[in-house]
């Protein structure tokens, strides 16, 4: 089977998987309207809204580009003709429908649900994102061809580090590497307010800096307009520097930190590192079908407490209460590991786990790895060294 | 006067002209919720809700980061904390509010629609784009820096091309020399599935491809999800590269496209790009307070039809319906220059004129300048070669 037929039969099986979801909440239609969804559903991005029925072919009302050529395709200019469109064909205009109503700006929701005048609205972002959480094996094909490419950007880090850089001059260059390497460049993140610039490389006390956004750690970055990452800070001897830089290979991506050091680092610093590997190994060893994810996230801390790391974990001034999501399309998706999560590991589903320590003055340590949930337990998908490197 | 001075100084005058916008809508009141509309108000970005009345201070509600200390500033977990807020502080309830209704998703709309309770809800996304448009002397000297690191970035491209090399290979080293130039990374644009990585080179019949994005021209791009600009085919000798990457070396942004070629290329795109030189001194010269952005669309298509070169004009297969837009914290603000458009122009309106040409096999050739309206005429902001640059 070739790719485009590995693809297309794919998406037989994506478009089953949302039309079981719309018969089982007892909904006529999904509407869907963004990029990513949209990709998920035809393998391709329009400008338009994708009328998935419960049963049946889904229609694609599409304002441009003019070439997509998907059977069911009906050239529109406003989601006004949605209607008219549905009703030339004797199509049964839907009562229950789900919109992405966390996405779409209020703005074009109410066009749309002004248009479509169903009775009743239900919220499609929630339920994408839940379908999209557990991957079909094509999927998971394109994170491990992915993660090959993290994994060669990664080990080339060395070969472009002298000493004297800033953070910043450091990761523009793994940046090309990444670009040379195939990185798509877009790093899609989920929600209003998550800016961010292929990844996050943070050093010395700019990794304590709080940000406004909601990622693992933060950093001052080096523009208010972009207050997250690298600060354009010189790198220090002795210093931590974490990569946590885009995995955005293929559009599934992989999210995968390692940490490097400028000589050795602080004795502290090495011990956390090590904690983070513990936490990495124990719960490796616990994961599987069934487990909850806030049961992950505290068997994490009670290593944390036992270390007393507490102080460190997740930041110190500003600390995350997460150490894990889910990764895919978007680099943040369910299931998120928070302390009183009662989500539940299914098989196929692939996230981040990413217990990590900010250490004042030296950096951030810890590794983070994409795993997969197997039909038995977990298997490591990024796969590279993990202690420290030293440069 | 330092940069902070003249910061805090342009901050208190864009309060305002946003205070007597309010009052001249008869609104009591703004919530901004986005980081551009934060930034643009505050000079950074937080996540939480800017509350604006009508007359008076601000109240930053915070939801992080904690560092946030302007004056009024109150930490919330929750909108729902805004209102037992106000009213401990007897600040009567806004009964006239302004929300960002066209970027806001549906369900954030609604969450703070709820909990304030207005009775009138207002659209802040179009009034504060409006306000936007106009840029203040603080804003002006940032557009002006930035079009100097836009031009040196430019001038060095030449130095990273090599025969052989394919659109994609000559972007990664654009994007290094703009990185290392100051480029910010983050590319803001306004609105639904507008994606777009660092921007766009273009070179032979790739320059055709329609994309589902409303920029001024497409491209296949490399990968279904992201589809737009850059392909990985090798540009060939005769061929035209339009380098339109972004201008994001301040919050503020330029943008420019210039062209280059590789050896010669062909009469149609060498009389093409004269045409479109003509358009920049035509419409430089009728430029002014007071003209409609309709009238330029219309007297650049005069020149167009007037040298038998429609079918070309911004794109063959799909072509854009309009010449220029408003540039700023985002690249793509009002005014928009289209055939109907009754926009006028004002003092301080800073916007980017782009009549470009799509020539099958070739390529697209053309200039883009980033203009600024003057009380008198215009003043062009970019300033680099505008022939074809041979390579």
């Amino acid at each position: 089977m070739n790719y485009q037929e590995a693809l297309a039969a794919d998406l037989k099986i994506r478009l089953q998987r949302v039309q079981n979801a719309i018969q089982a909440n007892g909904n006529d239609a999904c509407v869907l309207a963004t990029g990513v969804n949209i990709f998920y559903i035809t393998g391709r991005v329009y400008n338009g809204y994708c009328f998935i029925p419960a049963e049946g072919k889904p229609i694609h009302f599409v304002k441009r580009p003019q070439d997509i050529d998907f059977e069911n395709t009906i050239f529109i200019r406003k989601p006004e003709q949605i209607i008219e469109e549905l009703e030339k064909r004797n199509i049964a205009l839907p009562q229950n429908v789900l919109l992405e109503s966390d996405i779409l700006p209020y703005s074009e929701y109410m066009r749309i649900a002004n248009t479509l005048q169903a009775p009743k609205f239900g919220n499609a972002s929630v339920f994408m994102r839940q379908i999209r959480s557990v991957k079909t094996e094509f999927e998971l094909t394109q994170i491990r061809k992915c993660a090959r490419s993290h994994e060669a950007v990664y080990k080339q880090i060395p070969s472009v580090f002298r000493r004297g850089m800033t953070d910043i001059e450091l990761q523009i260059e793994i940046e090309r590497l990444m670009r040379l390497h195939g990185s798509l460049g877009i790093f899609r993140s989920y929600g209003m307010n998550m800016d961010i610039y292929m990844g996050s490389l943070l050093t010395g006390e700019n990794a304590e800096a709080p940000s406004p956004f909601d990622y693992a750690l933060g950093g001052q970055g080096a523009n208010p307009i972009l207050p997250l990452g690298a600060s354009g800070n010189k790198i220090e001897e002795g210093q931590a520097i974490m990569v946590d830089m885009a995995g955005n290979y293929t559009p599934w991506m992989t999210d995968m930190t390692r940490v490097f050091s400028v000589g050795k680092t602080s004795e502290l610093a090495y011990k956390a590192h090590e904690v983070s590997r513990d936490i990495h190994t124990k719960l490796e060893s616990i994961i599987k079908p069934g487990i909850t994810c806030g049961e992950l996230y505290n068997t994490a801390m009670d290593i944390v407490k036992r270390n007393d790391l507490e102080a460190y974990f997740m930041g110190t001034k500003l600390q995350a209460k997460f150490i894990g999501h889910g990764v895919g399309l978007e680099i943040n998706e369910p299931p998120v590991l928070t302390p009183r999560s009662k989500e539940i590991l299914e098989p196929n589903i692939v996230f981040a786990l990413e217990p990590k320590f900010v250490i004042p003055e030296i950096g951030a340590v810890g590794n983070e790895n994409t795993l997969l949930v197997t039909e038995t337990g977990v298997e490591k998908i990024t796969i590279f060294e993990e202690n420290i490197i030293e440069l």
